[in-house]
């Protein structure tokens, strides 16, 4: 393994063509556009739009992507070599990638004897002239022409002299970059240094590097890659892609520039990663992973009131680097063991308070009793918030609470139903609200809803987007005490999370939702009237 | 890097102790009873149960734990070296270790020496006779003494001499294993390789190795540090732990196994281990990751069209291995006989069926569509044969349902409460149940035993011992799906779990409740009179 020189590593992006093979995602033409201006301001450099050839979704994109000013990416279309026995000059793959008018263009080939005689159905031979011909010709045209090895791996160990052929036929058809993949996930970080640290890299082109997360190794895989010679590495925002995912440029970057100094050009702009991450999961509409390395919301999170200590003291004991290099922040997570500095640390936004402070002592009080009730505030920061308004003599509630009634009923093989009603005060007026929907929680937001809407509209611009359950003591069954999470979000996409907690789900839930609309109001609506 | 010796190598899993530091994960003890055992049949080595010193709940584990037979694992209890200035007798620590009477205990020491200096508050000679100390001294008690040394990478590279005293303090004083650990994330593969490659490995106790995952590295260190030396692994199932997590075992065990030839107690038994990765997340709460390596629901997946095509021809070239092996299986957009064999080994007991009989095309028919909807019969048997007996027309009705009524209600500052009822029919009477109970299932399932005691004194026999609830689609909010499992048990201590699916939650419930009681009526009374 190379320390002495750090060269100039390419970072290559493919979240919007190979990731787009991961479950559950699909991106429109505008969210393919967006995404591919996010990672132009992160840095880049190239950005694997689609397979034009694939269908018209895609080429649009490239239609679309040549009137957009991008600063440093450049889009890159990706397509397969010529067609067996044809020319390169004619053939719709090779001419899909011409019409989508990119600077770049990717080409993948394959790279294992068996794929040849057995999908391609063809000769090696004539699987080293596609590779020859189409790269040289679409070379002629001024592309620059990445090449993509398919299944390069497993290819070489099954017959490293072809493998080896397949790249000097890149290198000698103009080729920028040999990118070796590891189509099928199964390669070891040590199998890549020992194939890579094997072949005669002086006669060939530069090498790039392509990892599938399959044994979930496909960062690592990517750095061994990089430490054995490649100058160009290939992976997608949050690492998704087929089956496990592709190489995750979400850890790959900060990794490359923070702690290994190879140089790349996202480097001075990493302290964006976190949002693009989030961004890119919002396209996505997938709920982004807490748990992902450097982006994920518990990346920087820390749990006990002892390691609180420790991290106010000297960080670097205890944080492997600093959160807002790469755009996230350090959580301290409101929980049983939190000290008094966590708490301080909350409240230092409404003034100034020491440990000895008397509203220090009643929220530790507090918090104590709250958790062993079981509310947990690690994931419901907005209820901890109300918890500290009322503290501090600063919450103004919403609505004052009279009575809810709900009905559920189901009859012979009809659908349950749920009758909500409610009474309550909202400024100085008795009001009433009713729905009627499936389930008691559902009945009882809409009938809520029902009746808050008339004196405060605001109300529209939140939605409830998460609710989750957990049971306490499980073991008391259907008499367990349930905690209830509810995730809000308002029409800005700013989000919040609540908690409550009661032997009946209803009340539970109940609590959580007036935490919700309650939160809302003290933070966001009455300190903007305030501020006006 | 060596391949010339394949050395045994321990895991050791840490989900029960380290696991539970994750953010969202909370085990009750019976949860951490039942997790141990899956490990046991897994054939993991050692299993961390907990740190006895840390609360109540912890210690209760090891009080449970000495009562309960494990095949092979053996359960090994976690804490620190004894304070500093005290004899490692009597320390609260060292005793807590002790009380906890497990064969195997870990000892977690400082390596780094600003940990010592800034955090500890001792000398750095002080530390080195608080891990010798203490390690011997629980030795000279008969327990197996693993010695975990926190922060060693980041101490080592600090100052390497300081590291390697530790090491030779653990050895010196007998320690079974020292772990290495990187405490806080930061260490990158080709790191491991070096730092542990330079150490003296011979004069030292076995090395094992403790990652997590900061840099998205957990996995590949972990390998890293076993063809490094190491002969012991630590890590938790799902790779969930503080922060981004720990090592995934559910990666590690697979690659050590199937393609790096390491012998491992588990080797045999890994056709479980999608099983297990599933029990965990059901215990933890957490929908489980469907692009993780190996037993992601999305591991073995194949998006239709060329690829199914070859998939057919040459499985090797599309799957970088059998997803039997794991217990996960390949997924295909094409419809597949996915199930066939397990209906079939599940109709066994009712007679002799064929893969074409037509109770074996309904039942896998039923099963598609259930699953569709979300019910999952893994951890719900019991209702998979309710649904077994009536489409071969074997079940019979513990009673006919007419309609169920419940109300619930809160007026100002009293607590919620309440009210079910419900009409049925049960040997030709019509029969009615009532009662007020906190929470709406509590007060269903109060009502139906109301209802059903004078006709069947055997209700009385069954508790329900377990009430679970997962949101499933929880973008929808508090209209969202819920599944809801429930585990009964019978004065025999016979267990079984049932699961019910709606947009109600008292709906859902009430479908696991009905197939509980059914299920106790239809295999456990019926069958005992028929052969009476």
């Amino acid at each position: 393994m190379t320390h002495e020189q750090k060269p100039f590593v390419v970072i290559y992006d493919t979240t919007l063509r190979d990731g787009m093979q991961g479950i559950e995602i699909t991106y429109t033409v505008e969210d393919k556009i967006q995404i591919a201006h996010k990672l132009d301001e992160l840095g880049v450099d190239y950005v694997e739009g689609g397979f034009p050839l694939s269908n018209e979704k895609e080429a649009e994109f490239f239609r679309r992507a040549r009137d957009e000013h991008f600063d440093h990416a450049k889009i890159v279309a990706f397509g397969s070599t010529r067609k067996p026995g044809r020319k390169a000059e004619g053939d719709p793959h090779i001419e899909a990638l011409l019409e989508a008018e990119t600077e770049a263009v990717i080409v993948v080939g394959k790279a294992w004897t068996e794929h040849v005689t057995k999908v391609l159905k063809t000769s090696l031979e004539e699987n080293l002239e596609m590779i020859y011909d189409s790269i040289s010709y679409l070379r002629s045209k001024g592309r620059i022409v990445f090449f993509d090895l398919e299944h390069f791996f497993d290819g070489y160990k099954a017959d490293p002299d072809y493998a080896l052929k397949v790249l000097r036929a890149g290198t000698e058809a103009g080729a920028e970059c040999l990118v070796v993949c590891d189509t099928n996930g199964g390669t070891l970080p040590h199998e890549v240094a020992e194939i890579m640290g094997a072949l005669p890299q002086k006669e060939l082109a530069p090498l790039g590097v392509h990892f599938h997360n399959d044994t979930g190794n496909a960062v690592a895989n990517s750095l061994m890659g990089i430490l054995s010679g490649a100058i160009h590495v290939q992976g997608t925002i949050n690492g998704w892609g087929e089956r496990c995912g592709n190489a995750n440029l979400c850890s790959i970057m900060p990794t490359l520039h923070y702690k290994m100094g190879y140089p790349i050009t996202a480097g001075p702009h990493l302290t964006k990663l976190t949002a693009v991450s989030r961004f890119v999961a919002e396209k996505a509409n997938i709920i982004p992973d807490k748990r992902q390395p450097y982006v994920g919301e518990a990346a920087f999170s820390h749990k006990a009131g002892q390691h609180v200590d420790v991290l106010l003291k000297a960080e670097h004991l205890m944080e492997h680097m600093d959160a807002s290099l790469v755009g996230n922040e350090r959580r301290i997570l409101i929980s049983e063991l939190a000290g008094k500095s966590t708490i301080l640390k909350k409240l230092s936004r409404y003034g100034s308070f020491t440990k000895d402070s008397p509203e220090v002592e009643q929220l530790t009080r507090l918090l104590k009793e709250k958790e062993a009730e079981g509310y947990e505030y690690e994931a419901a920061e907005a209820s901890f918030e109300i918890l500290i308004l009322k503290t501090l003599g600063l919450y103004k509630p919403l609505f004052e609470f009279d009575n809810y009634h709900l009905e559920s009923f189901k009859a012979g093989s009809a659908d349950s139903k749920t009758v909500g009603k409610l009474f309550l005060c909202a400024e100085d007026n008795e009001v009433m609200g009713a729905a009627v929907k499936v389930g008691p929680v559902e009945a009882l937001d809409a009938a809520l809803r029902d009746a808050l809407l008339p004196y405060y509209p605001f109300i529209e611009e939140i939605s409830l987007t998460d609710y989750r359950v957990r049971v306490l003591n499980p073991e008391r069954a259907t008499g367990a005490r349930v905690r209830v999470f509810i995730s809000s979000r308002n029409h800005n996409g700013h989000t919040w999370d609540t908690v409550g907690v009661h032997e009946n789900i209803i009340e539970a839930s109940w609590q959580a939702l007036v935490d919700s609309y309650d939160y809302y109001y003290n933070i966001f609506v009455l300190s903007q009237r305030n501020t006006q």
